[in-house]
């Protein structure tokens, strides 16, 4: 299987090809053992208020999400997948104030095996996910979404 | 009262402000008697699918339902309050392939009259809305939304 490192940057070329992701200045991927943060400067992201705009912020959690789902497919079969949301539930919590991150956890083992062996043998497995929107040391938005791994080729 | 149609340029003009609609090249808010529509095009919202991107998508329905209650906040006080969206349920239904809009009905007149009602009383109030986010002719994501007006001045 592809390593961990190798699936990242597949994935991060994806997400660079997204044009609002540059209007939102994101920074890269970071993945570590446990979990995959995505990071967004505050200024291109306000609302009328000067506070975090709900939709910057939908956007940052929702690829977040979106990215770890893909790294985890590219690593099954590189480029033979696409990764879609499916539904998501968001409750915003706090106002940002700063620059935030979006912070989404491996599945834990038994649930990525399943979800490896579907995609294998069926070309489609989904995995549920909680992003963590932190943003002055606290959540600022939480986010709960159902993401879709397809075969595309 | 203030008059909708003032009330709207007052909304269209914090929608202005906002960085990231620049980005995504909305058309300006249209309201009738029913409903209130915010439209994009596709080119700039693009996923690195070519289709439209979940997060502009959700940034779009997010904004429509923002608008409206912020226009009928703003009949009740000019510029006394502040609206931001509070939870959000995202359905994702099929994949967008041309230019979006957003569409959220104007609550029924009961709905309405207590909104008012406890604004002007509490300076606090909330609608739950549905937004329909209509692409090639069809409903491509439901957005269904709770939304917070309060008094800031």
């Amino acid at each position: 299987m592809m390593g961990l490192e190798k699936a990242l940057r597949q994935v991060q070329q994806r997400l660079d090809s997204i044009p609002l992701t540059a209007a939102m200045q994101l920074e890269p991927l970071v993945l570590s053992e446990r979990d995959l943060s995505l990071c967004a400067p505050i200024e291109p992201n306000v609302n009328d208020k000067g506070t975090g705009f709900g939709g910057a912020l939908a956007s940052v959690a929702t690829l977040a999400g979106w990215a770890l789902v893909s790294v985890l497919a590219e690593r099954v079969e590189p480029g033979a997948f696409e990764v879609v949301v499916h539904k998501s539930n968001l409750e915003y919590q706090k106002p940002v104030r700063s620059s935030f991150t979006a912070k989404v956890g491996l599945p834990e083992e038994s649930e990525l095996d399943s979800f490896e062996q579907k995609l294998k043998e069926r070309g489609k497995a989904a995995l549920n996910l909680m992003v963590h929107l932190i943003a002055d040391d606290g959540i600022a938005m939480l986010l709960t979404g159902r993401f879709v791994a397809y075969r595309s080729q």
